[in-house]
């Protein structure tokens, strides 16, 4: 094996699967190198989209996909002292960061395409989100579709151009999703599944031999829908790296999948789901049906007890549970998990409305808004 | 059917299950009568249980089981200002109430037989709680077995002998369990188990014709130990009731059992449970390991992570989870539940390890406490 300068920093070029080796590029002297492997896993994560209309690549235009882009939105807002921040995009990191630029005092316009944020969410849930983003004076901005951004003479982002009128903005964030970084595996000849991400199995082995892939980079089985997904998450990256590092070193691991359980927070507001909402589970071919109820989160009596929504989504024919969605200022991004257990057993809605859940009235009411949704749902469920 | 005078306070004297009629005393008047049944549903609940030790009928002595019993307890501290309480019993309702009368700034004792609170629960978690008894400033008396009250000319309770010693007291709380109401019923021939409460069945039928019971004065089945046990808990007693009030009401509904689950809170610390601890498990004859881990509730940089327990009891041979109980102050008592729903479907601790969590910084580390403890313990499974 060749020596790698590990004190100065490398990319990765080129993958020769083949010859069994990479291209390695110094970045220090920009003299690259060849280095052979007997295995490899590409990792190569995601990266953030960036919207390609005119001005796009000014300065004071962030995106947010690691510590150091954090580093850099913080800095600026230090140093420069902007006013107003557009955040483009309507989905969880956009959702997150009106938080962060409200504790900073800046005045937040959150665009979105549509009426609502948190598109791929349940109505109900996005007109929760809605609120607790209207409660905390982020100003949100319907069915605009960012056209250009007006720059001054430094290079700096002025205002924001829609399709239906103009903006003026002192930094902007683009949160419109992530791009799989698969161009140097696709070039060496690793296949792409149909989300553009690199397709794997349960082995995390790519179609080159002794290649496997993990990470942001690479699809995912969902158990519910029984179709490879692309859901760049941080906890299904780190089991199928366990899984690659595994297999990779000559084991013989297997990651079977996930059932779609995500969390974030808006402000206080918890949001959790897990599974499919109605639209994709009508999609692949099920009798969706769905109940929504809401609830205290916990006995109404002890103090700081919140209501919350839950949405359950179930197969009117079987009775079993396709996905949930949850959200509420308090116990709702931990009572999600349970559901998620239920997902990966395709428990019925009504075997769900007869657990055992632990009660104590600081934490529950003795019926849990979860088996409350739970009966309330079999009861819709067609009885043969 | 009788008319009975519903304004006034009446009490079941006796059951008649050939006549199929129950015997009836106004409260009023002292006057009975009969009244009679097409289907009845025996639920009697079930009262505190006090020691039978001289002294033990004084008027400062104090049991807890309803809203009228938590009353009593206040009035007597706001009327009499007592300066330090003793409380009897290491079990939740005693643990419960040390936090309540801390915060009216009683000096409390907690009398325990053994070393540690908590006795059914595993000694991690117990000695979790005894330390947080110790931080609010109670004092745990270990290894005292009450002997008698000393009363003053108004039989009040002036002090505690125990085996050991004797301390002063100014009002007692007896927390040591309770007893299943099942005279009646046992009068009429209702059958019990083997734990003393109402022997009944999935449908909440006793084996007396048409008569069914629910709740505390019944027993309940536990789908772990596949055992009849005796669990006087809300929740389940609302769902024995549920499908008694169908049954009788000439439906099928059918109450397959509990796998245990409980929780309860000791000033911060949340105490979570379900399952079977280690003694039990081997008692029913399962291989029992255990797996103990700590970890933090969330992801460590965020504000308010706490330390947890968790400790996991699985079947050596099989994989299978048997129990796990959690103890920490910040995000227990709601995890639980993932582990009910594993524990309904006899899920192994490899299976667990690689469920699919919701993971966002605020709620948890990539790797949720549970799936880092069930991880662990499928190592130790043997493996064929």
């Amino acid at each position: 094996m060749q020596d790698i300068d590990v004190k100065t920093e490398h990319r990765v070029t080129k993958i020769d699967p083949k010859g069994k080796r990479i291209e390695v590029v110094n970045l220090a002297n920009s003299q690259t190198q060849w280095f052979s492997y007997d295995r490899l896993i590409i990792a190569t994560g995601a990266r953030s989209r960036r919207l390609n209309i005119p001005g796009s690549n000014a300065k004071n235009i962030f995106t947010l996909k690691d510590l150091q882009d954090g580093l850099r939105i913080k800095n600026y807002i230090d140093e420069k002292r902007p006013g107003q921040v557009a955040i483009l995009g309507g989905g969880f990191i956009g959702l997150e960061m009106c938080e962060a630029f409200r504790l900073r005092n800046l005045e937040t316009f959150l665009f979105c395409r549509r009426d609502l944020p948190a598109g791929n969410l349940e109505k109900e849930i996005s007109e929760k989100i809605l609120k607790a983003l209207q409660e905390n004076g982020v100003h949100f901005i319907t069915y605009q579709e960012p056209a250009a951004f007006r720059l001054d003479s430094n290079g700096e982002v002025t205002s924001l151009e829609t399709n239906q009128t103009h903006f003026p903005a002192d930094m902007i964030l683009m949160a419109v999703g992530v791009i799989p970084n698969v161009e140097i595996a696709n070039e060496a000849g690793a296949e792409l599944g149909k989300t553009g991400a690199i397709r794997t199995d349960m082995a995390q082995r790519t179609n080159l031999a002794d290649i496997y892939t993990a990470g942001d980079c690479c699809e995912v089985f969902n158990l519910v829908s029984q179709d490879w997904v692309h859901t760049p998450l941080g906890d299904i990256a780190n089991k199928q790296g366990r899984t690659a590092g595994e297999n990779a070193a000559g084991g013989n691991a297997t990651f079977s999948g996930v059932v779609g359980s995500a969390a974030f927070k808006v402000f206080e507001l918890e949001v959790a789901f897990t599974g499919l909402g109605m639209q994709m589970a009508r999609q692949y071919g099920f009798d969706a049906d769905s109940q929504v109820i809401e609830a205290e989160s916990k006995v109404g009596y002890m103090p700081g007890s919140k209501q919350m929504l839950i949405k359950l989504i179930f197969d009117r024919q079987s009775g079993r549970l396709l996905g949930a969605q949850m959200a509420g200022k308090e116990g709702v991004a931990r009572r999600i998990n349970a559901l998620a257990v239920a997902l990966h057993q395709k428990m019925t809605v009504d075997e769900i409305s007869r657990l055992d859940f632990a009660y104590a009235p600081p934490f529950s009411a003795p019926f849990d808004p979860i088996l409350i949704a739970a009966e309330q749902a079999s009861r819709k469920v067609q009885r043969s």
